[in-house]
């Protein structure tokens, strides 16, 4: 007798997502409780959380970090001694109907304030004196907005975590973020940066990734289901990146051998764990101080920041 | 003035070769004399070659092989104390016109005289009782002919060395085939696999690849420029396999980030160099004793075999 397909969990309602993977549906109630239970799993494997440990969550506004900040949310619930505030980056980017954060930071705050968790906004303008409008404008390095964007925002996170005190910072990064990355350092030859994504080094706060193994779809589907808000509309500098043709490309392979995704991070991790040993070499910046890459003399965003003023004389 | 461009090398005569990466253009001569000189820098960087080997050529008669043999036998004239000879394998694959390998001996046969090589033909029924076309016949395995005739093709040139005392066998595999390989394994997340390529056990006749960091389009350029006859029919039983779809992840991924082939076969190198200590572990084969996977306990030829001998005794 076949009839409606039932969810496999509670056997009772009807599935509203199918696992492509493990070909199991859920309905939305087990839905929620799977993601959940597969984020502490992952928390738990990597290590990611001790007890007193002071978290940092980067929230922008969008659909990762807003289900990051709620499963956090309930984890601390639950668990003792972890404390969590939430911060969102504002870079500065002008569009014709105002700040491109404005919405976002509504989402955020709203999802922070659900569980309580201390929220603060810090701007590129306060932190390194310029809108990332500036930059672009300016023209003030070669490469894509993206990467200027990413250099500072890095910098902007271990700074804001290191006025808040926080010993870990926790980002949205999801299994697709994660698989795109390794394939592009792969495809570069680059094991430096293979290796180093999970370096420690007591100059730069520990990043923890509690979303690394659930793919984007299901992070999406999660703040659907949970009822959130969040930043949908692309920033208006965005152009199409290496990051965009890795996500084709793994899309491409994973149709013929299944299960790319978890294999790459496996793969990564196994890499990590047999080469990041006595690897913590770090250099200063010249110019502010701050950590750089060893082949380095001035960090990257010294380097912006200085083409930038070449550019103010000039002009 | 504007004129008709020149070969970069010898300045006088026109072009027939543009490569791609270093923008450099060639006339047939000098293109010649380029394709052998990267072939011996890549022999001298791998230190492939030690005095008093004895190299046994694995001679299918196809593009790569009939250009490594010529380049080695011209590397012997040089050379003293290499001692070469050559093996062709015939699978025993039956076309509508008789022996898929014929023509493709003959042209093996003709290189080899050339350079005085030795030159000897070894089959599949007389190495392992049966024809390549008994087992696709007979269907007594999963997966593509391609991988059982690759076990069965590796097996015999292991043999065949051993028979022939052998103190290295040298393959024609090109730069596309070890990026395309390294790729394949990347993806499926495969450590053991991407580091055992250059494993050496005294089970296994070592092997060497002196075309590796040549693009298959030099090794053809290569083949024609000098005059040779070889196969171009392709295998009666071959079918797309997942190496088909890595050549067009590559080349597709070569569009966007240059130099991808090197910047994988480097990070290979890096990877077999730091992690390839203290593992030449190897099983045997309870059936015929010979080597087989650490994690298997008959090896992939006698698996076939005896799937076989079964499926004889079913009909």
């Amino acid at each position: 007798m076949s009839g409606t397909p039932l969810c496999c969990s509670c056997m009772s309602k009807a599935p509203v997502y199918l696992d492509t993977s493990s070909k199991l549906s859920y309905c939305d109630k087990c839905f929620l409780e799977h993601v959940y239970k597969k984020t502490v799993k992952t928390i738990k494997h990597y290590q990611m959380l001790q007890p007193n440990d002071k978290i940092m969550l980067a929230l922008s506004g969008g659909k990762d970090s807003i289900t990051l900040t709620d499963i956090m949310g309930r984890i601390s619930k639950r668990m003792n001694g972890i404390q969590l505030f939430a911060v969102t980056i504002d870079e500065g980017v002008e569009t014709e109907k105002g700040s491109y954060r404005t919405e976002a930071i509504s989402f955020a705050r709203s999802v922070a304030e659900k569980y309580s968790i201390p929220y603060k906004v810090y701007s590129y303008k306060q932190l390194f004196g310029e809108n990332l409008s500036r930059y672009v404008d300016a023209k003030a390095y070669s490469g894509s907005a993206c990467s200027v964007c990413g250099v500072f925002r890095r910098r902007a996170l271990n700074l804001a975590a290191k006025e808040l005190g926080a010993t870990k910072i926790a980002t949205g990064h999801n299994k697709d973020d994660e698989a795109q990355t390794f394939l592009m350092n792969v495809l570069r030859g680059d094991l430096e940066r293979i290796i180093r994504s999970n370096n420690e080094n007591p100059e730069f706060i520990p990043r923890i990734k509690p979303l690394k193994r659930l793919f984007e779809r299901e992070i999406a589907m999660y703040a659907y289901l949970r009822g959130y808000n969040f930043q949908t509309n692309e920033c208006p500098f965005s152009q199409e990146t290496v990051r965009d043709k890795m996500r084709v490309l793994l899309e491409q392979s994973n149709t013929f051998i299944s299960g790319v995704y978890d294999a790459l991070l496996n793969l990564q991790d196994e890499l990590i764990q047999q080469l990041n040993k006595d690897r913590s070499t770090i250099n200063h910046c010249r110019s502010c101080g701050g950590p750089t890459s060893p082949k380095r003399e001035i960090c990257k965003a010294c380097e912006y920041k200085q083409a930038l003023e070449v550019l103010g004389t000039l002009n």
